[in-house]
């Protein structure tokens, strides 16, 4: 399972710290906080006899006597993700999920809890499993399941046990889930093979990972994709805000939490000035590094350019260069013969897609020697003694060696439940068999329940204005291509 | 004549300053350097009798003897216009407008020049008219039509001269266009209106303003478009870097121009936080300025925040601010009783669409009087005494008190050729009855040909990574859509 | 004369750009708004009768009729300098300059006419005069005239007429100066050689030129200043405003208004990195050029890898950057043969000190063609067809190119009042016969006079603080070295 | 001892993280790898009986078995520390230490191990204590011993302990120190206490730390100062790095590892704006932050101004701002009326000097409840459920809560090696019993001997350039006053 389950989350970019060392057996590293009380016994969940407080047994986590610690930690949560709170608040009267039975497999964190609890507040049924087996938290899922919410997870599921809380969560007497909220695609598959005509009551599929959108539009292509579905992980907030302002702001972060570098007059080259690479180069710029760009398209180069970068081949610079940044969503960007060529102490690391940026195997040879120096930190060294020192062995720095603030997973979190929404009270017809976008409204409205934290005050059309520029008052108010 | 012209021009943002400055009868100004001698005899051109030293007559321009200095000016643009210099050497065997005829309407400018004689490098027969009837350098067209380019065009036109010199292009004793390039459609309505059985020979049109893509777009609505448009006004580099950067640098020198400000520690709000405002912006906090936004977009107000700006409703920063500044595209942002609150000495402009977005209308009362402290600069006082220090009447700040780099006009005479070419050699059927932007990969082309001036080195794929991208080694790199 | 005066004027950074630009004789700029009427008659002002309202002839002036369109000049400029309005208010009771006579000798600009009125308003009699043969403007001459104050300036006097000027100031019946305002030494110099038992009465010498500074130092060293003097030109304030604050801004200016070319993504080497060359690297930085330092100080060197600058040599970089800015205060850091190497339309200017810093003197050589394209821009060309752009022949940028805010001068202005009240009113004994600087004291108020332009707050210690920092709650909060 | 040790150190700049961590009984936060092995036995080092390789036992550490593990700790400093190298490069023929007898008491890091190898290659003779009980890397200090050096030191000494092994590192037959290496004068105010003949033979004292200096000053003032001695702590380099430039990147460090927040978008009051202020302030600005400033110098405040922060009074903005940052060096600047009025999640930590600056101690009340949510950060929760996120106690949040870059270090222990040169070297008399600061062309050494790391490239004056500026050309390049 374990290499299966990798494949489906490592591209995964929204995906936190601490789920990331578990997948990857890091627990050394102590660069996050452990929420998880880990001197638990060794029974299974699945041997365990339960209940909650109210007498209900529906649920397997690992102890329900934790639920308390879990639910300062979702309160903790709910401070930060106003925008949920607000839905809740909205919504209150209309209840635009009365009716909903969203079964749904994602990470089990605080702020999933917040999501589901406000799905819950909205009117829906929930039921809930894991989307991977290392990163829930135990004492979040006891919250849960405390507050009645069926949930199947606990840290450290074997891959039997994975597949067993899946179909725990959808093979209930009485109880058909109507909406599908999935991570990875592992939810959506698991019922495509075992009940596939449970689709005929599904309204519509929720899915956020790069992983299970590429599956769908494979399914889509294929023509068997028999319900709509949202692919949440391209929506223009979660885009612009995961890619340009958190990396802007997690390059600093994985750079010093692993290396106590300074960056003031460090030479930088950065592959690829996508959204991430110019989130990664405005940064270093602003703290005094010196930065090299390197790009294949002419109209992100001719960006570089007059953003104030140096535009070169990596060929040009790796030599002189302290750190190397890979953000190109491509691979072997960095090949084994610019490691020969890079200066000693030369900090590389990946900011991109994925690990194949960095052509990290062609260094497990002979005649190089690899020092783990730190949690997430080896030194790679030639036989001249010269030392590369290699962050997160080439997967993303950001999620490895740093963390995602609320705000993000508020986002995202967000834009889950308005397409859950949408979904499920579309007119029929609105949405056929395929993979769709969030309307731009959508999107704006998820913009406009995070502008609150800001204390950010909206300017409103006037209706002379708004006929002037043909817009309806409440949006769109651009088109759908506009970025 | 010059109300509908300004009508067609106004909101024209590539123009050049004096265009707009002379149109507007502005002679006073001294910002730019007047390359026009206009101590000229008053006889009209179209009375003169004139040869080129090559014995051909078949021209029209203000004197043929200023050729020379025409030519120093074009030789000047060339330095500064690599891309169509490049694409002159380029293209110096195949030709691709071998065979081409193309009728032009457009300002007549150093840069322009660079662009005929490009078209005319490539195969082409060019004739040209001016799209504007003030704005034309006679020096410039002098030497055109030196060097045999059938130009008809002088500064200080009259409405029947302007429809006189297009006639003279189209209406030519064996010779039919088969393309048109055109600057506000002028040029296209005419032949629609006089001589429509030209459309059958014609390829093309490629159209610059945003009026003369309103009157395509409508056309092609209307199904009356009865040949391919291309809309280079809204190509991905001439957006980019028309608004962002352009503006970036524009809106700076716009204000020091007129009003010798420091930016350092002054408050400024901008409205809008597109392209234009996100270029606006930036400039501004670069310099030491304190910038709050406002925005009716949630997306681009939730950009505004992470930026760094306050986003706040106009009313709210009123009476505090030094400069306020219009980028919206909308009308009436600034009232009236907006320009009632301000403080003393607050400076007022637009950076946006048109003239519309302040209301200037409603500062010509009785109670308030207009002073002119400088060309393009007014004190409008208030009875106690407060003075508002209204720039350019409203209008574009960047066109009427900056300068226009050339580099921006050869991004944008670049997309043309290209439009040109692509028209010209697609492929029967590639190209029905509609509007079309350029396709990406020539927009990617056009960027690259600008890439050398900032001596940048672009990455080219391996065939390994092509492969594992699923893209062409030569590009397009990216969607349509992406921007 | 004019040799005489350029070199004391020439290093003189507080100039305003018109002063420079007529004492170069360069009329035809059109950068700056000319406000003096040069179609005067012809009659030299020392031949004319002239009489203001109020029946005065105690001035001499071009045209006392020209008061009115002075006055209003000087309002303006009134509204700019918010500080001197202060003092002028804090001092309504007090007077601090009751009994005070001044006598002066500056640039006649609305500037200093708002000081004089200010000198006026704290209790001081004044006689003023010219320091520059070219800087006055006529009209507000006439409106301090009108206004009762003894003036004898106009532009385009004679040596004889300059010193003449000079002379009616001092060498009065019945009055007799006990201060002395000086900028560049003339006046000082001038009752040294004529008046020496003047200084028995004169309290002291506030200087704010670097020539005047200069000149009073080396009386100093001599044992030859008889009163002591105050240099207002190294005050914190000034130079820190002056080089860092106001270059950051002017270059831009300086470069736009000459070439109107764009910053994104040019490459530039700055020469120094003092206030000068932190200021203009700055602004560049910001707009997207990628600029390059060089410097002797490894200090300075130190602060500009750590701002985000490469650190090079002239010679690495002068074969690929598109602009040189010198600001080292030396000479001939750039040489004939670092010109040679340029490429192709390589800017160069200096914003540093005189006109030493380029070697122009190398480049007036048979081989190489001057080609004046603008005012204050000329082509040098080489014989291959190479063109250097030289910016104001080296002299300085901001000076000749672009205009000095009023709120600088406004700076230089309050400080020079506070000089003479802190002069004028020091106890017997706190100052010798020597220069010094402005009590850091001092300078802390004249910077808290310019808070308020910017609606800043400044926050008091508690008694408590106070002594715990053992800082008096009024200041000074530093010690004198402090910068 | 704690409460004293804590005094002593706590206003101390430079101590690294783990060392204030361990001192305060902090060994739960994880922030920083733990190099030392804690699992050791529980002898006391002075109760073992060890011997090096070479069989020498004039040291006391606790294991000299881990000498290996340290010796590559230094190593890897080494590689960060090139100035010391260059030094010991440098001065390999002259050894401008021989004869020197250097005792010292510091932090026994890899850092000083770097410096003491060095002064030893420089020809000196070292014997070490260290500085704090807390600080010592037990292994770094046996690779000390195995090569030799007679070191006494190790974690978790006694006060009894403490000094014990400074005692052992002056009370030696047969030889006597002649320089004294500082940090926190315990070493000096031993030897005066108990050796004050010693000081016949000492030729100065290199202190380092802020208390340190306040000592020497005071007894400087009382006359007691009876050797020469140099404040490394207030040396340029040294200011300027370490408060502006490391500020910069620390304060985001410091609160990414703590809090997980996003920059963008949050408002944030910084209190003061000396270089420690300005360092925070430009860091936060370039994140996205809008920053707000607090001063009480009218210059800094500006200043402030001018790099475009609006400057208000703390009590304008406490309700809205999202942080409350604290460098000003004064006490209760953050008081409990401020705390009261926050708004939920305020995060309150402090930048500046010691712990005063926030009235932690008026949060110490019943009706308020402190949680500690992680190491180093506390909620400290009012009656109505409001939480205030407060850091390190208010202690430094810099030292708590991240970590200082060996470059920085690096800085320091080069002046600290040149100040012993200097005094060591210097002729009779240059120095008297007084408190001096490195001169100017020490500093600008040590500057000049960091420049390689960054490849920066410093220019030579010319003979005659030299002489144009009167400067000698190795320099000193600006006066001692110049900052």
């Amino acid at each position: 399972l374990k290499k299966k389950k990798e494949m489906g989350v490592l591209p995964h970019k929204k995906d936190s710290t601490y789920t990331f060392q578990i997948l990857q057996g890091v627990d050394d590293s102590g660069l996050s906080a452990s929420y998880t009380d880990s001197s638990d016994d060794e029974t299974s969940p699945r041997d365990k006899q339960q209940k909650n407080s109210k007498g209900s047994s529906d649920f397997c986590v690992k102890n329900i006597k934790q639920a308390e610690f879990g639910r300062r930690e979702i309160e903790i949560a709910e401070q930060e993700m106003p925008a949920l709170m607000a839905l809740r608040k909205r919504a209150q009267g209309e209840k635009p999920l009365a009716g909903a039975k969203i079964v749904g497999c994602t990470h089990i964190t605080a702020q999933t809890a917040v999501l589901m609890e406000t799905l819950s507040a909205l009117g829906a049924q929930c039921r809930w499993a894991a989307c991977n087996i290392y990163s829930t938290l135990n004492e979040v899922a006891a919250a849960l399941a405390e507050s009645g919410f069926p949930v199947f997870a606990w840290k450290g599921e074997s891959e039997d046990d994975f597949w067993w809380c899946i179909d725990r969560c959808v093979n209930v007497e009485g109880w058909q889930p109507n909406m599908i909220l999935d991570d990875g695609g592992d939810l959506t598959h698991w019922i495509y093979k075992k009940y596939p005509n449970m689709f005929k009551k599904i309204k519509g599929i929720v899915e956020e990972s790069v992983t299970g959108v590429h599956r769908l539009y494979q399914l889509s292509k294929a023509g068997k994709l028999c319900v709509p579905a949202m692919n949440v992980n391209d929506s223009v907030t979660k885009q612009k805000f995961d890619n340009l302002y958190c990396c802007r702001e997690s390059i600093l972060d994985g750079l010093k939490r692993t290396t106590d570098m300074m960056f003031g007059g460090k030479q930088v080259v950065v592959c690829g000035y996508g959204e991430v690479g110019k989130g990664c180069c405005a940064a270093l710029k602003a703290m005094g590094s010196i930065v090299y760009v390197t790009e294949i398209d002419p109209i992100c180069a001719l960006q570089a350019c007059m953003d104030g970068f140096r535009l070169v081949k990596l060929n040009e610079v790796i030599r002189q260069v302290d750190i190397v940044i890979t953000c190109t969503g491509n691979k072997n960007v960095v090949t084994r013969e610019h490691l020969d060529r890079m200066k000693n102490s030369c900090i590389v690391c990946n900011m991109g897609h994925s690990n194949t940026e960095i052509d990290v195997a062609s260094l497990r040879t002979p005649e190089l020697t690899w020092e783990r120096v730190r949690s997430q930190v080896d030194h790679v060294i030639w036989p001249d003694g010269k030392r590369i020192v290699l962050l997160a062995e080439g997967r993303l720095l950001n999620l490895s060696c740093s963390t995602v603030p609320t705000f993000v997973l508020s986002i995202t979190a967000t834009t889950q439940a308005l397409a859950l929404i949408e979904l499920y009270n579309a007119p029929e017809g609105r949405y056929k068999q395929d993979v769709y976008l969030l309307p731009k409204k959508m999107d704006e409205y998820v913009a406009s329940l995070h502008l609150p934290t800001f204390d950010a005050h909206l300017t409103e059309l006037t209706d002379e204005q708004a006929k002037y520029l043909g817009l309806n008052k409440n949006g769109p108010f651009k088109p759908n291509y506009y970025r």
